[in-house]
């Protein structure tokens, strides 16, 4: 029996829904966590994938509850994990269930050996930062990729203001525009134009979508900058909506300005020891030919 | 008194309904061709702004029994127009009425003399072609501009399939695609990345909006081309419209294709005779520095 | 013995000198050939390949002598095939000797079927266009692709003027300024943010390579204008060159002035008849996902 | 008589030379610093325009014997003076000589004001990061907007491979790669494509030159990375050039390696204590319309 000096004890498995690969997947690795000792927890997703063979708790309970979770799904399966543990300081892993994605970068076959190398203590830590939004006086809305307000039930482009820590940054006509962290600049924000941030960089870029000055550029600002968007006047309202790692919008009032800044706590992935992400780059944009 | 030899003898004025700076060139305006001995009438917005002091007739019928028309506002009032008179042949003068545009050339101040020369026969003609979007079975719509296909209600991206000629192009993920002719190449085209068109190029320009690949970049083919765009099975319908000219929507059903191609009448644009596409591209585009 | 129905009755053989894949391409191709007894002559690299098994001739000779010619290489070797053969009308197929090309778009293992039935009469022409490039009195060179003027000699930017037809464009500072014909679209102008053209549209891009203004964007023209760029005095002519489809560069005097147009003669490519360039476009641009 | 309670006690004054409205700003500057009885050290240049009415030193000795100069003249002039008292720490007040600049952003007519402001104590502090560039063996070159790694004497593009702290990034072709700091960002890193840094963010970007792959995107990363550019075998050495800030080439050896970090001291900028960085850029890049 092997004699676990890990300091991980409780372990929560984290599933997409539905996927036809998991099955395949889970079990492999209980097998492992289950050798080891482990207590095992499954979200209800992961649950009903093992038909009950593991004991089961809502999320944001196993969040609590857990020193360490397995997410098993593509990006968005680990970005809505990230965003709903994100208080909970909990290290996530993730596995992908066939096609590499940039956060869960642990392909299916790979995944029994990875894990055990993590509860061994030979892990790469990464924390990925969060933004918050809160628009009026809603309650802020967490974002791991970005915050993005863009047009909304109109084929025009609207007017916004930018200020940046207070300051007047512009006023421009265009879709709309991204407000990313590191994670999110290989994601809509690329496709925007924007430049690629290092995952590590205390960083927020702003990423003007189609603007109608040649010269609005993508702009890079520090982690602690305090964002701030207003809709101009001469928009109407109803015709923007903010959109947090792309999903449902949040409408904004008449009056109301969009607020985003760096959330206090941030997301911990774990990736095996040669975790490299300029070779997570090459593989996704097609870098090595 | 002046002896009126140029072909023009029924002159229409089209005008941007409750411009303030209306009445003015209007007044301008009318001396000179009341001088002369035309017939002038009026688009209900310029028999509004002179207080019934022409006979007045709605567009499309002034289309038909004028000779040539004068068109005052800004780009979008001679778009309009261009739609709505597409078949008719009338040449058209644009004035601005206190901002330059790439279509309304003339400014208030020239208007008067540049319109007594162009009834002296001294212009320069310039056609514009438009493109028809069919969707599905319903009527086509024209556009002078562009036609877009893009996401509505949602902040995802859309997929869809891109054909011209018969011949499948691509399968893209993004915020939709701008199909514009080269009078279109300044506006939407050109905030997505598109390049300028010289105005009289037979040519289309297929611009993607932040397509998810970095290599989906623009394609210039030529103006004889059949495109079609069919939204892929992955998306549903309903997150899709197709916008011409920046005007009200169409939603297609759930197997309609877009379906555009240069419509087979084009716009006949009048310029004063010294006109010079690039000195507009320059005041336009600030590249005097 | 097969019957030759076809027009061809001598073919001429070119090839990229000394590549290693070379010997047994060749070969094949001449059997077929010779089994249906069509005369052969070969440059002076195919002749250097097959050690001397068959007639040779000067590139210049065997265009003129030869009915349709087979190129064996990259893409450069058909970029300057069709450079020093413009005048000569002579049909090319190009055949790529491991890694598909824009323009040598048949595989080596296909080239046999693919010649025989080319030799068939089932082919699909395609017309490509050439620039002609006279700097000051200096014969004009050709290019298939692009002519480009540079900044050579120095880390800075360069001042020019553009004119087209006649009249002034703008004065720019850039790195140079790329003048390409659709052929070219898919070379170095894509990589300075030029449109893709579909080869038969009679079109030239202009495009600026990494402008300081940041509204210099790409204009398409015409395929018949007249495009002179002009060294400002504020830039040292030394510090300019132009370069024809990346060959070795010309040197401007003082006062001269580069003039592009659309040579008199256009190079003649016989592709496969199922051939189809936007399949091309996403083998070589990874549009196929 | 004023009393100096500034801590500011020997004033020097830099200036690019021979500018035809540098004596007029001279005098002003000067008439103030005498009537508060500091002492005024001038640079040859400004000493050259005062015809001898100072005392003058080499740049370097005044860098040493000052505790606040004043730099008249374009961004080309404070970038040189600031590479060359880089390890000074000697704060550096732009005067423009009538065009704004990113770093000379004081107009003449206000620099009385503005430098009697700043010698009261009020004024904001800007620290500018610089780059050390080391070819091979070489002595080390500094940058205060970038160090490009750059084609020369050739029209080709070349290819070079990119390691970031130690680890592969991609081997690329291309023009070259800009490596900015957050200063150059708006200068050529700007034409390239690359974004805009906030001047306080510790980053560098990395902009590659009209890329032949088009994934290759500007990256950021953080201010102490190690950044190291090695020609690839396939690339002549002699076809490549390093420029420090536009200044003249080094040419690498062989076998060299370009390696780039921050150095070790910045350079200390001082402005009007309203100075707005997002003003700055408003009106140099045209967003106020």
């Amino acid at each position: 029996m092997t004699v676990n000096a890990s300091p991980f004890r409780r372990i929560g498995l984290i599933a997409k829904p539905e996927d036809p690969r998991l099955p395949q997947v889970l079990g492999q690795l209980l097998d492992l966590l289950q050798a080891r000792g482990l207590e095992v927890i499954a979200d209800p997703a992961a649950a009903a994938a093992l038909q009950g063979a593991l004991p089961s708790m809502p999320l944001e309970q196993l969040g609590h509850a857990c020193d360490l979770a397995v997410v098993m799904g593509g990006d968005g399966t680990l970005l809505a994990t990230g965003r709903r543990l994100a208080d909970d300081d909990i290290p996530l892993v993730g596995v992908n269930l066939g096609r590499l994605g940039f956060l869960v970068d642990i392909s299916p076959t790979e995944a029994r050996d990875a894990l055990a190398a993590i509860l061994d203590g030979r892990y790469k830590e990464d924390r990925r930062c969060l933004l918050s939004a809160q628009v009026g006086e809603q309650a802020p809305v967490l974002a791991l990729n970005d915050v993005v307000f863009h047009k909304w039930n109109t084929a025009r482009m609207i007017e916004f203001e930018t200020w940046i820590d207070g300051r007047f940054v512009d006023s421009q006509r265009s879709d709309g525009i991204i407000i990313s962290t590191p994670t999110g600049s290989t994601a809509y924000a690329l496709s925007g134009g924007g430049p690629l941030l290092e995952p590590s960089l205390d960083a927020i870029a702003l990423v003007p979508i189609s603007p109608h000055r040649l010269s609005n550029r993508p702009i890079v600002v520090h982690g602690d900058a305090v964002i701030e968007i207003r809709v101009s006047p001469r928009t109407d309202p109803d015709q923007v909506r903010i959109t947090c790692d792309g999903q449902e919008g949040i409408a904004p009032g008449a009056e109301d300005t969009l607020l985003v800044r760096k959330h206090n706590h941030s997301v911990r992935l774990f990736h095996p020891a040669d975790h490299d992400h300029f070779q997570l780059l090459r593989a996704k944009l097609g870098w090595g030919d």
